[in-house]
Parts: C-alpha cells; sequence; structure tokens
C-alpha cells in the first residue's frame, strides 16, 4: 500500500476533534488534506495550525471531486444528510469513510443511497477527550486507541484494506474488524453504558462540597461525567434498543447487589465481589 | 506539638497495607514502631524492610502497655472484639485511634467499652491500593489523600489535636473533621457506591473477549472492581442503611435516563448531561 501515501488528497468533513486529529496527522505525513467546514473560524485555526492545506464552508462540485478519500466526521444523521444532498460531487471511484460511534442505524442507510461507483467501507476510532472543537485537536490520542472496521458484504477487500491502512498509519494501537451489529453492542456496553452510569453517578448530588472529600474512586467514576449532551444524546438515540439492553443488564446485577446488602447475604455480595475481582484481572494482564 | 515526635512509641494493631504504610512512615520519621500481628511471616516481612522496630503475635500486658499512641488498623469488628478483650493491657493515659472506612457502628461502641484513662480519637485514612497485605504498603498512597477525623463529644481537643498531628505527618493532602453520621454518609456516596457501581458493571459480561475493544471509559470505571471481598463486604453491612439510600439514590438518576432514553425525551436526557458536565467541572479546578 505504498501507493496509499504517494497520490491520495483526503477530504474531512467535519473539523471538530476527532476531523480536526485526523486533519493534524494526515498533514503531518505528508498528505494533502481538505477540509469542509461549517464556520469559517474553524477552517482558519486549522489552516493556522497547519492541520489542512485548505478548506471550504461552501460544498461545490468543483472542491469535493478532487479527492480521492473522504472522512466524514460528522454527527450520524449530518453524515447521512450530507450523503443524500452532495454524493452527486463525489469522484467517481472515490473511497468514503467516517468516525461515527453508531453503525447499524448509519451504515445500510448510507450504502444503499450511495452510487455504486464510491464505496463507503464505515469506521469508528475509539478515540476522544473531555473536550471538544478543532482547538482541542491531538492526534496523539490514537495512540492507545482501537480503531474499528464494520464492513458489509457491500465492501471489496481492496476498501476495506485502505481503510485499515488508514487506521495503522493514524497510530492506532488495534485495528479490529466487526460487524456493524457486532459493532453496537460493544460499543453500547463499553461506552454508552459507561456514560450513562457517569452521568447518574454525577447528578444525584451537589458535589460541590463533597470535592474535598473525594478520593480517586468517585474521580475515576465521573471523569467521562463531561460530556457533550448534543453529540452524546444523538449516539444514545441511535442506539437505543441496544443501549436499553445494557443497561437492563447492569441493572439486574446493581440490584442483586441491593438485595443481597438489604437481605445481609453477604455470601452473595462476596461471590459478586470475587467475580469482579477474577474478570477485572484480564485488564492488567 | 514537638512532643509528639520526641517520647512517642507507637503500636500498631494489624499489619496489612494501611497498617504497613502507617509503619513505614513512622519508622522514616524515627518514631519507635511495635506492632502486633497474626503470622509471625507478617512481622519478619516488616522487620526485614524496616518497618517496625519489633513486633509480637500474641497479646500482652507487658508488650501493649509500653505504647502511648496505638493504631488499630483492623477490620471493624475484629477492632472491637480486641477492645472488649484486651483493653486492660493499654496504658494509662494512652490514646488509641484506627483507621476503619465505617464510623457509626464503631465509634459510640468503642468509646462506650474503653476505660476512662484512655482515648479513643477516630480516624478515616482515605487511601488504598488494588492489592492487600504488608508486601504492599507503600506510604506514597498517603501524598494525595484525605485524612479524616470523626470525634465525638467524649473526645478532648488535646487528643484530636494529636491525631491531626498524625494525619499530618503521614503526609496526608487534607485534614478535616467530621461527625461519625456525616461521614458514613460521604464514604457511602464517595467510595461504597462507587465500588457497588465498579462490581456490578464488571459482573455483567464475561470481559475476556471485550479486552481488546476497551477504552478508557470502562477501565476507569472498573479500576476499583478488583476488591478484597471480606473486608469490602464487612464495611458495606457496617453501613448498611446509609449505603442502600446511596444506591436508591443513584438507581433514582440511572432509571431517569433509562426512562428518557425509552421514551426518546432527548430533552431530559441532555438536561442531566449538561448538569453532570457542570458538576464534574468542580473536580477540574
Amino acid at each position: 500500500m505504498t501507493g496509499f501515501i504517494n497520490y491520495q488528497k483526503v477530504l474531512i468533513v467535519g473539523l471538530g476533534l476527532i476531523g480536526g486529529s485526523y486533519a493534524q496527522k494526515l498533514s503531518l505525513l505528508g498528505f494533502e488534506v481538505g477540509a469542509l467546514a461549517r464556520r469559517q473560524e474553524t477552517l482558519d485555526y486549522a489552516l493556522q495550525h497547519g492541520l489542512i492545506a485548505h478548506g471550504r464552508t461552501d460544498v461545490t462540485r468543483e472542491y469535493v471531486s478532487q479527492f480521492d478519500l473522504i472522512v466524514f466526521a460528522l454527527y450520524p444523521r449530518t453524515f447521512v444528510d450530507w450523503i443524500r444532498k452532495y454524493q452527486d460531487y463525489l469522484k467517481p471511484g472515490a473511497v468514503v469513510t467516517d468516525v461515527t460511534g453508531v453503525k447499524r442505524s448509519v451504515v445500510p442507510v448510507v450504502q444503499e443511497l450511495l452510487r455504486p461507483d464510491v464505496e463507503f467501507v464505515p469506521a469508528h476510532p475509539m478515540a476522544g477527550r473531555e473536550v471538544c472543537g478543532v482547538e482541542n485537536s491531538d492526534a496523539r490520542i490514537f495512540a492507545n486507541a482501537n480503531f474499528i472496521i464494520t464492513p458489509t458484504e457491500r465492501n471489496t477487500p481492496e476498501g476495506i484494506e485502505l481503510i485499515r491502512t488508514l487506521g495503522c498509519i493514524l497510530g492506532f494501537r488495534h485495528i479490529a474488524v466487526l460487524s456493524p451489529e457486532e459493532h453496537d453492542e460493544m460499543i453500547g456496553f463499553l461506552s454508552q453504558l459507561t456514560h450513562c452510569i457517569a452521568v447518574s453517578l454525577m447528578t444525584c448530588k451537589d458535589s460541590e462540597k463533597l470535592v474535598e472529600y473525594t478520593g480517586d474512586s468517585f474521580r475515576d467514576l465521573t471523569r467521562i461525567a463531561r460530556i457533550n449532551e448534543e453529540m452524546w444524546t444523538e449516539l444514545f438515540m441511535e442506539n437505543r434498543d441496544e443501549l436499553l439492553s445494557q443497561m437492563d443488564l447492569f441493572l439486574a446485577q446493581f440490584s442483586r447487589m441491593r438485595e443481597a446488602l438489604a437481605a445481609g447475604d453477604t455470601d452473595t455480595m462476596k461471590e459478586m465481589m470475587r467475580l469482579s475481582t477474577q474478570r477485572r484481572a484480564y485488564f492488567d494482564k
């Protein structure tokens, strides 16, 4: 895949934290990176900091049609709308990918909509920060993160390989392939459920007076409670049935612990703690 | 309080992680530290590593009566039993303190039992690790931690001041005074509830296949899911009513999020996320 580096011009659609971080890394690697953003200030920032070579706020055929690879770093609904509106402008043979955190509600829709001469290879870079916006772009967030490709039967081996190479050169630690269904179940449990828990815990009490007593446990469990409510509400809604299942799974275990405590059933409490200790140990290997 | 350093001999009863870490720091500071432990191997380790000057596995009047300050680093019930059995051996005028993580069920009982010529000043060093035992002793765990003194009307200003100085020289970042009731509510929420959540989350699914996809969120929320089941079950049981209240508080918020998601009520979801973000911000000041 030497060719990947030699001739690709990459367009980033949406310069938020993730789009900006993609742009930063790809520019550093020598790609010609263009961008579409809603606001001129975003483009100005990205130009001044060397994240992109050029950019536009308006979507034109002339600009869009020059790119071989287009990365959509938009919210799920905005991404689908863009494809519906502007896919005519895409260069024949172009490859499209995304960074969307939910897959079942996006992948089949976009693949169904899209022209047959353009391939959409879906991906989810599992990286982020508690802050958003292009000015927080930092490609180092990819170094310890997972890159998940979620292809369907419509994808070609070449398309998948291209996006695998993209994940690789962006610096992700681990690259995996899952079906959209497997992805959404996994992300519902590992990411969305944990955010629900953190938000619920953080909203229990006024924390201002608790700050001085707070040890590592509470800080760890609520780090992700600083949350972009627009993005996460959309992600939750797009994965609603799966997230509800994962929440119910957690509720069942939490209620089991509560009932055991209320009943003074220390055997069940200890059994849960032993299982928990044993399973957590996998993570420290 | 220069006198504190000059003439005190300190006895640590119970050489686990916390007892061992107290011993390590106090020995480094030049105190003569003695210890009572159940197993000779524990004492051998502590002697070889300079944590203590001497120690015993049997409790005798001759040994116990030489100490001015006695720190109980035992499980709650074991602490109360020790006092009941051996308090006659304590030197007249001695000060007793503890490290117990629950207070309402321990403090009044011990203060009621204790001879009038010995003062018990309760304290809770809010420090710990995911490992236990004397061989994991490390006084550096105190550096970022809180030290809570929970006196009652039976305590003297001098006794409280002595234990405040103890917390200070052990290196705690922040020393506070709370009532046993305030302490148990706070610890029920900040520490015990968070451990219940972590254990419940960790027991939801077999994690072995999830390890490779796990990002920081899940790792953060389950770090404390490696748990000493004997100690934590006893701590939960000793604070049962308060912990049940805190669990119900969390359940109410989590259920609110679940109902909002199920109903597609994005306004409520966003409102909770905004409140969560605002409250979490206190912690990053």
